[in-house]
């Protein structure tokens, strides 16, 4: 092989330093529950594109300017009055969402994504579409980071153990990769058998199977059960989030 | 038991946000290769007190004020022209340190102290005083939070696996265990069987065997060889680490 290898960097938390610059890279934001699941599934159910924005006032005013556009999201995990959909991806279904922009208001997922916006490429990754994701990383031929979003700048083991199962799927192609990313994929092993029962132990599953989500919890550990890869783009000064 | 449980958090890297309020908690600095390796072996060999500091020039203001004292510490890993000794553990002889205090010019641990030196209580831990940290911690009946240092903001995993040590120790005793705490357990029994040759793998140990440090990497890897605990205090406006 003459291509030089491709190195894997693994961000354990949005505030993580990584050793890879970004702007020369191929990013996957992961927020396992729910942001990025919920753009996968809102995509593979055929949604034209997904806006993600922080907050409620912001994703109002979004919804406006890109008239027609569902209004969704969630704050505290809970859909917030006169939104069309919450954050729970089982809401996102082709009767609902196809052909349709969605405006989604999340805190963790939107935060990753904008703090990441000036990556190469830039995409959104969950166990649903999680080996998908990993071949279209592969495809940029660009060095790598996985951003375990986690919750509220700390780390959210669900994130690390999706990041580590992407991650697996690279490093099999030959790709050297980092401490963080070795840990990820430690962190995968260690669940791969029962990857529900891992994500459910997980302290954001914990809070939202409490909030009564834990149908959600249920959804988002499947793997692999969509091809869709959710690629951002800048589009008028906002992320837009369509299929690759 | 009426005890109430404690908490135990770990953060996995400088940066990352923890769950507890420090303030309120037993904290323990992780540089395994090599801060607090060093401060350990310094205290065990008898040194009066171990002043980190950040930088070659502070350490040289430090070391006339706090005369006579020890001029120590790395730039890059390498000992600075003048210096009376590196950052190697293995220069901390009964013979070269005992009675005597000593300034240690450090990066990332003596980072990492300043950043929690308004905990309760602080402690620098290794492997090879792992298990009696875990034990000293548990004395306190704080809630704990274990700090991996890593370098320059980025996560190290050696730092990790010793957290991971110490937290399986705690763990067993009952604690609650947050995300990163169990990401940081499940590190270290990926590792147990080989700590030598995991510590090696390393991104920080491959920098330090290039630089010719091999010999250290070993020393460090050593699990339980002493039962020092060095607590850190306030001391004229800095940071003294003596024995408990």
């Amino acid at each position: 092989m003459n291509k030089a290898r491709i190195t894997l960097d693994v961000a354990l938390t949005i505030d993580s330093a990584t050793s890879l610059d970004r702007k020369g890279c191929a990013v996957c934001v992961i927020d396992v529950l729910r942001a990025t699941s919920t753009i996968a599934k809102a995509l593979d159910s055929g949604a034209e594109a997904v806006y993600p924005v922080s907050g409620i006032d912001a994703a109002r005013a979004a919804a406006s300017e890109l008239a027609p556009a569902l209004l969704c999201g969630e704050r505290l995990g809970v859909r917030p009055e006169g939104f069309d959909l919450g954050n729970s991806p089982l809401e996102y279904t082709k009767e609902r969402v196809a052909g349709k922009r969605i405006v989604l208001a999340t805190t963790n997922g939107t935060k990753a994504l904008g703090r990441y916006c000036d990556a190469d490429r830039l995409c959104a990754g969950s166990l649903l579409n999680a080996t998908a994701v990993a071949e279209y990383l592969l495809s940029t031929g660009k060095d790598i980071i996985l951003v375990s979003a986690g919750q509220d700048g700390a780390f959210g083991a669900e994130d690390a153990i999706c990041a580590g199962l992407i991650a697996e799927r690279i490093a099999r192609e030959g790709a050297e990769y980092t401490d963080s990313a070795w840990a990820a994929i430690t962190a995968y092993k260690a669940c791969r058998h029962d990857m529900e029962g891992s994500v459910r132990k997980c302290d954001h599953a914990v809070y939202l199977e409490h909030e009564g989500f834990g149908d959600d919890i249920g959804y988002c550990s499947k793997t692999d059960i969509m091809k869709v890869v959710p690629v951002a783009a800048h589009h008028n000064g906002r992320i837009a989030i369509k299929k690759a």
